[in-house]
């Protein structure tokens, strides 16, 4: 929460829930990136939020992109950036999707597979193609499924076959989960990706490039490491598996880029127990799982609540959306703690929202519309961090 | 499935999933209810699928309507569908949406609990409520959880603060669970609900309407009984509760009304082989839970996915979507089994698609845009059900 955001939000008229951005976090925090991580190109990754002004922020401090679309690729061109900077992460593309990226300029996509090879060879000739592989996940919030990422003794094939389709094979990429709190969780993808350099090279492959993926925290209920002891894991993982022979390095920060951005006002919309004996509230949102928050599905993510009552006793409360269906529920299994003195029509504030929330949104299950999302714009100069 | 949309999808051009609705069918289903349950009211459950061109033929045969929002209202309205025909179903809503639906002409509320009983009688003066009662929904493939609905033995208190309120204590609703396998599941719940009956007779307030919810299923993998069943077992059990003064009744069918309508049509953009040794295929589809199919959380809702290749040998398949996040893979936990020789490209039909889809889809994520939906009208004469 900041004080511009509050100042936006005092001053606010219309009804329903909204998110507000404030973009000098934004810039901060791209900042803290690039001093922490100087030898290292950070690419944004548009999913996390695509708003046009914070790609046009993002853009002018100087960052690169990773997409997962052609409409991603189109709104990072429309702020002029050049598509040179420019990833196509995504590692499942339709092969007319690779073709209108590379019409478009961007040289640089994702594979997992030899099938997804063979489509860049065909859609992108000469492109340059990264292998992401599977790491597990250990100490994520939110760990992957496999549903990404060749197992990494097979890398090496993929990068052959792309290499001898006239692709060049720029690297390796992994993604060592969202909302990462172990910092010492590259050390093992970093040990496999080495693994997968010296194969490549006994082959006379010689890739240049480590994407480190995301998975960088916002800090939400729990704490967060700092970022430069991030920093520092990663350089000593570094050191430890490519010696000095250390290759490019790439970052995708999204949540971490914009997370605590980001701050939702909600209205309580029913307080109900659902029998006198029981202390625990339904505590009724005007936002759910449908419009904005789905990343509360397994209560993964745990955002703060933060209410004008919060010195009043705490009860434990279910926390539901506004929606006639069941599975519109926040936090059940571990009920929230929110103050007893809680009543309807009070505001909410649900914070560490700027990410993955309102491209989240339905378009209108229920009838109720898609989040709202306002920006703060950056304070002048924007480029001072 | 049917030879219009089958005839529609043939002369498709543009790119992208799709979602197509044979109106025909609808028109069918409304009739079948209507017949089936002769002296019941049938109030369609917008939510399920809000189309205009659904609302507007539904109003022609004569539906009346449930709506979960005002947007919904508004969307009903439009039809030139008139407000008494309108339930307001929707336990949690703000009192400033009460007052615009009955400043719009809705007036019937569904409460489950003191606060909003007080929230009707201050916004909507003279309103009928419904008391929505929790049931447990045994033999439901989506089961509804404590979010709705007071327990059964508070209702009575809640119809008796309404009526004291000016309110009229109008009945009692419950929810036996969507996709409702077991015809018998109504008997419960018409039991606690004769005996709420029963106890506001004694102290004077006569409950009229007993609003049966919805649950009708729709077909999808598993067979479900026939309509006819629903509708004799329902009046068994009515007979059974309420002897010779059966109440008027009403039932809000969503998914049974639109459920088999629909169609998605999508495409597989990668199948990959995660190592060699494994038989499952992973099957990526052009869409995915966060665009229209999010009815397959926790692998609730088991679509039919047809292929040109259904003939061939199948093998088992973990089917997921074309978004870069982990969580959106539609069903892993039991494999789906398809075509050993399907291939990327090849377009695959999601039957029985038309609930709970279109309005589920997200605005954006990934850059993707909404799953768009399109609608084929009704053979003439419209009203020849």
């Amino acid at each position: 929460m900041t004080d511009r955001i509050r100042e936006f939000l005092k001053n606010r008229k219309e009804e329903g829930p909204c998110l507000v951005l404030d973009l000098d976090v934004v810039r901060d925090n791209y900042g803290a990136f690039a001093r922490t991580l100087p030898d290292t190109k950070v690419y944004y990754a548009v999913k996390a939020n695509p708003h046009p002004e914070i790609l046009s922020l993002l853009n002018k401090l100087g960052s690169s992109f990773d997409v997962a679309s052609v409409p991603e690729t189109l709104a990072v061109l429309a702020t002029g950036c050049t598509p040179d900077r420019i990833s196509y992460g995504n590692t499942i593309k339709k092969e007319s999707e690779i073709a209108t990226a590379f019409k478009l300029g961007v040289t640089l996509f994702a594979v997992d597979c030899e099938a997804e090879v063979d489509k860049v060879a065909r859609a992108a000739p000469g492109a340059r193609v990264i292998c992401r592989i599977h790491c597990d996940g250990t100490g994520a919030e939110w760990p992957l499924s496999r549903k990404f990422g060749c197992e990494p003794e097979f890398a090496a094939d993929i990068l052959e076959r792309a290499h001898k389709a006239g692709l060049t094979a720029h690297g390796i990429s992994f993604h060592v989960g969202s909302q990462q709190h172990n910092v010492e969780a590259w050390d093992r993808a970093l040990a496999s990706t080495a693994a997968v350099f010296r194969t490549c090279a006994e082959r006379g492959i010689m890739l240049s490039t480590v994407n480190l993926g995301g998975g960088f925290p916002a800090k939400y209920v729990r704490k967060t490491p700092k970022l430069e002891s991030y920093g520092k894991a990663i350089f000593r993982s570094l050191r430890r598996h490519f010696g000095n022979r250390i290759p490019e390095t790439i970052i995708e920060p999204g949540r971490g880029m914009v997370g605590n951005a980001g701050v939702i006002e909600a209205e309580v919309v029913l307080i109900a127990k659902r029998s006198p004996e029981e202390d625990t509230r339904w505590v009724y949102l005007d936002i759910g799982k449908f419009h904005g928050l789905a990343e509360t599905i397994g209560e993964s993510i745990r955002y703060p609540i933060r209410t004008r009552r919060d010195r009043d006793e705490a009860g434990p409360c279910i926390v539901a959306g506004p929606t006639c269906d069941s599975v519109d529920v926040l936090y059940e299994k571990t009920p929230y703690p929110l103050p007893v003195s809680l009543a309807i029509g009070d505001k909410v504030l649900i914070e560490a929202t700027g990410a993955y929330t309102s491209t989240y949104s339905s378009v209108g299950f229920n009838g109720y519309p898609p989040l709202k999302s306002y920006v703060i714009a950056p304070t002048e100069p924007a480029l001072a961090a």
